[in-house]
């Protein structure tokens, strides 16, 4: 567009690059930024430069974190007879606000999807069996993946390859209807899963 | 919270204070930027980071540009017989996008604003008024101000302050419903304003 300089095109080019934000949208962050007066623009130019140079992943979970083990696994509070896996850091986030659960994580950065070239080997899978041999204090491995069908079989996956080193319990987190969800607006495959697999009341 | 690490917690902080992020979706974007492997995360903190520097506005119409006069300015297959005067240079593209308006513009850097403290000395009225004196060829201005009623005022204030400087015709952008817009889903404002100013068929 010949009615915008430059430099802010390509500003613009490169927002519109991150999932979820459009053309329009970054028009928008872009102009904000130039109106913005508290410096907004240096801060968010300087955290996100030193991002990946500052941020290294878990020796252990490998969720991200400053030094070489991350705050998670660092805290003698947390329950090691509880392994939590999941897909990605942003999963330990959404369980940690909930203060459901208080053992650690084991996180595999993505599940095995074919169609985007991503097998096993592309997961931190054998790093988690490697992990399970030296937990000695584990009793429970609990698969928490998300509901696509992708991650079913990630976590069909996973449960045939640890059943070898782990003796415990494996087990996933429920499927059913979501909190405030009405029937009438869900799909077929949620309410079949919230049916088959009812519970005593 | 405890589960991230500080470099990424100012990330996202930062990301969060553009308006329209919140916190969530600023989460997802700098998850994105730590997963992508195309050196997004360098392209954006640079672009960001030298924004302000590079760009300026222009000495004639306020758009912002990268020397003393921006393109559509410097254009000279431009109508010099018409200008156009918006709130923001996202106006200004808006209006490019339709390719109906070939003439100049003046961008006010936003509208008269009482509650927020912005006055007419804080807009480029002044600078309209001084041009206005300049420009031999114009035969009409249109204020092409937005819907909300400080924008109204805004734009009552400029026809009054322009009349004794400019002889030629002032005009405002048309109001009424928008294209594909339902009577049945539109506010009472908009219709009324439709009915009362409804034009020969």
């Amino acid at each position: 567009m010949k009615a915008l300089p430059q430099p802010i095109l390509e500003a613009i080019e490169n927002l519109a690059s991150l999932p979820g934000i459009g053309s329009r949208s970054a028009e928008r962050l872009i102009f904000s930024l130039l109106k913005n007066e508290s410096g907004l623009d240096q801060k968010i130019s300087k955290s996100v430069g030193r991002l990946k140079r500052d941020i290294r992943q878990c020796q252990s979970c490998y969720h991200f974190c400053e030094g070489e083990i991350c705050a998670l696994c660092a805290d003698p509070t947390r329950d090691d007879t509880v392994l939590c896996v999941v897909e990605t850091p942003l999963d330990v986030i959404a369980l940690e606000r909930t203060h459901e659960f208080k053992g650690r994580y084991h996180i595999l950065h993505g599940v095995i999807s074919p169609l985007n070239k991503v097998g096993p080997e592309h997961l931190k899978i054998s790093e988690l069996t490697n992990r399970l041999r030296e937990l000695s204090d584990l009793q429970e491995v609990v698969l928490a993946m998300s509901g696509s069908t992708e991650a079913d079989a990630t976590a069909l996956y996973i449960a045939r390859e640890i059943k070898p080193v782990f003796s415990g319990k494996i087990s996933r987190i429920a499927r059913g209807i979501p909190s405030g969800g009405e029937l009438d607006y869900l799909d077929i495959g949620t309410i079949g899963r919230a049916i088959t697999e009812r519970r005593e009341f």
